[in-house]
């Protein structure tokens, strides 16, 4: 009865909101790389310049579909065929659901890598199966809080030897700067990446986006260039909104 | 009398063209990473686009200076102060230098990492002390050619489980995607980067320059999405280049 429990407790179904690829990752520690996506709904942050705010603020609602890890392999192949070997967990804040680590384990199954990317606001323990974790605590623009215990403590779990995991801030003025300096100060061994922000998610022409983008970007080298609590770090653009804009699906 | 042949056949002082940074490295597996650059002179091949042909074609022989590695840490500390953690090495073909261990041996005393990149047709032990190795060898377009051999010979004594290398070819056109591909067949475990070259090193806006590489870069994606041989692969720009054209020394 124990055991019935506790399987009807996690549910089985996931709440994506899109699949698509392959595509180039465009952020962190895995930009570059080609790689499908999974978008799943939800968040427990409310980033004031969240770029997937249909994920939480209600306008995605009636996108949902609610699959099997099965249903989202089935899909991933009928979308990428046989031409990748990664997949994207993204959100929202894929970390709220715990049925995820069945999706994984089948992606394992087929010999596909996945990554992931949340927050830091919540434990699950198929974050250990995660080939490239990235933990993104969100700066002050965000209006959010960062729990920094919560934080800790997942950043001492997946702290072993051989783990790929990173920390990646994104960098909007310099209160976000300062921020970046204090995450990185606090876990100085974890792999760092400051990203430019873009708070122009209303700009519709890739051509007229580029070159704030650019502006942006060069305005946080030319920042941590000369900081000296931003030693071992990497600066990175999105490199997805660069090539297409603030287009969804690419 | 042995020994002092052979310290004597190693030269100590190391040919140098360029000292600068910090700055952002543009390219591959350390593309982001806040970076000191040190240029050395010479190279054993001349690649059709090389964009640092300088460094062999004559063009920079009186700017070349003959410095002990103690004079290459100096100056690194006199420009980039103690806000950088990171050094690479670039060229020309820094593999053709024996004399660069004493080099790296002096700069993780100092608890600095040291990155490399060289396309491959040389072996120096001190490979083996490089934090982040690049190798990348010449797709047809560059007009050189690679000694298969030798690269084996390289990619197996550099493969060993922890050790952080990786191989990279530039892309122009179709040829290039193919030599990619059979490059990426030939050693499938060892991270592969395909990177959209920039055959337009004469044009000195970098504002009319960044529109044709994006398009490159594009182009390289589409190829490399649908590609079937070109599987667990990284597809990157050319970062420096949208930022700063084709300005030398950022």
């Amino acid at each position: 009865m124990l055991e019935l429990q506790t399987q009807t407790s996690t549910p089985r179904r996931i709440p994506v909101l899109e699949i698509f690829g392959p595509t180039v990752q465009g952020e962190g520690m895995v930009i570059g790389r080609k790689t499908m996506f999974v978008r799943t709904a939800g968040c427990d942050y409310s980033c004031a310049w969240c770029d997937s705010a249909f994920t939480w603020d209600g306008t995605g609602k009636k996108d949902i579909r609610m699959l099997t890890p099965e249903e989202i392999c089935a899909e991933l192949y009928s979308i990428g065929g046989d031409a990748f070997a990664h997949v994207t967990l993204s959100g929202g804040n894929p970390a709220l659901l715990p049925q995820l680590g069945s999706l994984i384990e089948l992606l394992h199954r087929d010999g596909l890598q996945v990554a992931l990317e949340t927050q830091g606001s919540r434990w699950q323990d198929w974050f250990l199966q995660i080939d490239d974790l990235t933990l993104s605590p969100k700066p002050p623009s965000s209006g959010m809080l960062t729990d920094w215990l919560v934080l800790d403590g997942i950043v001492s779990q997946l702290t072993e030897p051989g783990r790929s995991f990173s920390l990646k801030v994104v960098v909007f003025d310099e209160a976000d700067l300062e921020f970046a300096a204090q995450v990185h100060e606090r876990y100085p061994l974890v792999p760092f990446y400051a990203q430019a922000g873009n708070d122009r998610l209303h700009e519709t022409e890739p051509a007229r986006l580029l070159p704030y983008l650019l502006e942006r970007y060069q305005w946080l080298i030319d920042r941590v260039m000369t900081h000296r609590g931003l030693r071992q770090v990497h600066v990175l653009p999105q490199l997805h909104t660069w090539v297409w804009g603030n287009k969804k699906g690419v």
